[in-house]
């Protein structure tokens, strides 16, 4: 029950199904003065839009959102914010052919077994249509933080299938080298090493002319943050970004800093070592290196945050699986069309919404409570 | 701020530091009814308690638990149930050497960075010594999910530096076998291949010996869960397991199923398909394999649950390390003695009890929200 | 920060403001089966609905509710329910007057002092428009009690001005006689005890020549409410009934049982004296009397449920009143034209609503926690 | 589930039976830096406390806390503080007597119904007793609104049967009023109005020999809260504080300003009026009356905040009064001495700690959305 919401200070809470009349954030929390507009959310929905690319799914909708409340002569009033993204590619179909069959790999069977029932129209809930609320309220997110701390997050696709992109300093990437090739033209992968960018591409392509599909990794990068942000105990940041990435449809892995690394490593080798600021700054004290991803003992250190997440090939496939029926009888399935062959180039968007979310989130529990000057 | 409670419908709230009086836990939601005595919560206690065995670290608490409240004739009474764990082992000592020195891979530098100062007394509120609080709220878990639906919760280290165990079928994998060798002997490393476990205790005594530590691994499975479990979006059952997880000192990275070994897969081979249940019972619908991890969608799938967590080796050592003062001055820090080579032989009664506190939680949730019978 | 979600485990999150686009209300803990309907929804909001009657302000405001989720084929999915109330009355009109003005007895001045600006169109976010979100979740609320335990929640004007109305049995008013003369023509002033109605309606339509407001009071009765409802301590669910409706604008006051008349009362006739059922049933315990209000100890008793609250005059006003500028020059405001000379008649579907939203909140989170059959 | 936790930013929870070991209370987003020592709790505990006065109840209970985490060098650290009260009045006793009756006014039978058993020792988790963790959470709180803005809250005994006390100005009452009379000696029944307090006192020692009880009401100030304070809708600080009263034992009724006062009065009579502030400071608005108790649209508006509690007679009675067993039996009860025969002068404390919570809660709240300078 409840688990439709996000955040505690800073918190969402969302609605909506791929294919009824659309999805819908409330955002409470929102400090009263940031500027919003229709065009600040469309720049994020474009990028986690269907239909953006010849590498993700064709499936076509606009994702115009309307803002429904929390907004007044251009700024966010304080309370609480209403977006509402509607559903547009609502094609009447048969549904005939997957109401009664368990595709393999998504969550048919799994509300079956809780609710009793499902909306099987294209996954209903659990389909990643979803996100879209979540992206959204990112881009308040966003804001915020840029506000508040000159906060940014930015994301980009470290891995499709064996390849891996090899990226030198992740907090060194920048928005425009996710997004944009060096001519210009969009890196349609999001992938900042152009050279794995390249190759990224020609796979997915070739995997999508096998009615297949890919895995890949994310990596999220939050630069500007200061130190001290995360509570201790259970709400330490690094438990929070970690559920925010695993919320995520089809995330089944999370690490930070040198995440699974740290198995083989010694304490001598992996411990990151404090130094102090330069001459006259020595209390500006900071590490030399980032193993520990910017986070110690679940508080932000002033060092980058950087975390990866494995996603998995997208379950849909044009090829036909073997399934069963919800009365247990042997049948196939097959996905006709407009699935993303690479779940990756729409999912750095959601990540980085959702990294937005828990800075912003553990930003203000902080402030409210280290406001007081004792 | 309060990022001192876990949990929704089964709500766990803890306080207490590494050299204060003791630390302290109120569990909220508990069912009426259940048996529970302090011989009970000795069980999982004594599983983390340091001093256990030759590779940990050799300070020596009781760990004896109080129950102050929520249990009447044996049984707990559904109202609020708090335990408190003492801390026995505060001998006076002299802090002044780590008072103002930032002991590098500890949350020293950020607790001073978010509150101003910090209680220095070995760690205060970031020490794992809170984690005795949920261990023995872990023991009531264990005991509801028991109750409601059979369920189990058996983890054992997977892991230690280059050492992996070789474990063909995590679920049937028992505490018996995590707990003992085959000589009934204690298995002081809880790694249920034999072969792989003498070789982690040679390693961790030679690492100790060093005056190092290394990382390791651990893996926990949960077996009769029920298929239903997990609410859609935010709080996906694998979002909370990765939250209960990292909110664990020390750990780096989780993953459930095939984690980080999707993203070189292709859908084709890493879908589990679904089948039928045996003649007679063709609607009890499974899967033949389990990369999936017993959970899709964010709602379990009756198959079991396995996660891994790969945690950092400890950050205190006995050879001095560098780092600098609170005021940026260089200076050195070794660590005094008893501290654990690896912490994964204690970290595993946390990880089960951290697993079983979110069975609990979404257990109860459904509960709740699927009990009309319309 | 985030007030704007109510309840626990029947949790309902709105926004909207009396000018923006609409109002939405997002419902989480649903059950999934449940039917709802946009006529259903129709029910309540009509009785809320401005411009019903001669005695309330003659603003027209169609309320048609759009279900953007949580429903497919007519039932509840058990995924989150979201409705949106359109306003439709926006015409377009000249704020200067009060965009600089406090209106006495309004929330101008405390936004304004939160915030540092406010949405001066009409109240904005403390308008009690955003009372169309309530009243369309407490619908899917009286579902559930009904679903679960043949609950039904049913409001009644008892006192305008100084006329009271005599209500013998108050468990025994039906929504027949509330919303209905024996003539069957509309009791618009929802007052059962029909003498009274007509003078209560006399003295607002008099009230309203004067360009004034009168006061008055509303009961609520929830009948058929199990013996067991409620939470030990701070979630009695007398404090929840009294946080739901103290959270209605214009609440000045709330009671339950005897209420304040229980001050000057000793304990000896305060008492409710517990006695046996009938013969045969002698465990079916219940009291005599019912001074308590239905809750003993903060848990509901099996007895009717009787609450009431004070409400305060309308605020808005025709004439003129005195006041000050943003800067604290003196001026005066007024009204123009439709406002509700009575808050009462509209005040009982909003009232009713919340008492339905906390029943089903605790009915939820009771049935989670004692389904254990142990 | 889980209703014994109160409040967002500053969030207490507590444990604890009337004859268990203790109560315990972890006070969750306590802002670092606060004095607090054993002391400082123990004054609010023994105005709390039985024994203190030949009015209360003759148990003698010496109440000293234990600070068991959040406190390091006699400050508060920003992590979560917990405080234990142990029960030392336990004396062994026969409870054969209660254990199957059903105490009239008490909360045994709904206990019964809702968790199948109870504590019959005394009350369990439904005593006052309970309290002391509230009380001591109120020190806290009090600690925290003083040094956060200034304020101060002030309880006192504002009827007691038909004796009703005169208090010109409700803000100008001070703690040393409530306290202290005139000549220094303690002011038992904790009323200002002196010569009602010596009415008050005699009537509650004619009750008690009467083995009887008497009910009565208790105001509760706020001072020096600053306009602001509160969140919009369901949130209202009215609301919260509603029900942080009313989720105190007895209390039946409860109404701020004006409060059930409005119901006969007209929105021309009934409205305050806002005022310019001095000369060269008329931007510091106010109004000349406070009807509206300090509250306006759910936000403190600058003015005092005046709430007042309807306290039910003890339902434990010297007196032999009418019940039934478990099982239906008709029978009688009497309680053994030591009750109060009049609940109020210990009120007072329990309802000024609640309150000092919610300002608490919410200056918090406020201070963390409200600290961006945009």
């Amino acid at each position: 029950m409840t688990g439709n919401s996000f955040g505690q200070a800073f918190r969402i809470t969302t609605a909506g199904e791929s294919h009824g009349p659309g999805n819908v954030v409330i955002i409470d929390g929102v400090p009263p003065g940031l500027e919003l507009s229709v065009e600040d959310l469309m720049v994020d929905l474009d990028r986690r839009r269907p239909g953006q690319s010849k590498i993700v799914t064709q499936r076509n909708e606009a994702d115009l959102p309307e803002i429904l409340a929390g907004v007044f002569e251009g700024h966010t009033t304080g309370t609480s914010l209403a977006i509402l993204i509607r559903n547009t590619d609502q094609r009447s179909r048969d549904y005939s052919d997957i109401q009664d069959k368990y595709r393999p790999g998504h969550a048919d069977y799994t509300y079956d077994a809780k609710y009793g029932f499902r909306d099987y129209r294209g996954g209903g809930r659990s389909s990643a249509r979803e996100t879209t609320a979540r992206v959204a309220a990112g881009v308040v997110a966003k804001k915020l933080i840029a506000a508040a701390f000159g906060g940014q997050v930015v994301g980009y696709v470290s891995q499709v299938g064996d390849i891996r992109a090899e990226i030198p300093d992740p907090a060194a990437v920048t928005l425009d080298a996710v997004e944009k090739l060096p001519d210009g033209e969009p890196n349609i992968v999001r992938c900042p090493d152009i050279a794995a960018a390249t190759r990224m591409i020609e796979l997915i392509e070739s995997i999508r002319k096998d009615g297949d599909s890919i895995g890949g990794a994310g990596e999220i990068v939050a630069s500007g943050v200061p130190a001290g942000l995360g509570e201790p105990v259970f709400d330490k940041i690094k438990a929070d970004l970690a559920k925010a990435l695993f919320s995520l449809p089809a995330v089944l892995g999370v690490e930070y800093g040198i995440g699974f690394g740290c198995v083989g490593m010694r304490g001598s080798e992996n411990n990151d070592l404090f130094t102090a600021g330069p001459a006259g700054h020595e209390a500006e004290i900071t590490t030399s290196s980032n193993r520990h991803g910017g986070m110690l003992g679940g508080i932000t250190s002033g060092l980058p945050i950087v975390l990866r997440a494995a996603v998995k090939p997208t379950s849909s496939l044009p090829i036909a699986q073997e399934t069963v029926t919800r009365d247990g009888q042997p049948t196939t399935i097959q996905t006709k069309g407009r699935h993303d062959p690479c779940l990756l180039p729409r999912f750095i968007p959601m990540a980085e919404a959702m990294v937005a979310i828990v800075l912003a989130d553990h930003w203000l529990r902080h402030a409210g409570q280290n406001s007081l000057d004792l």
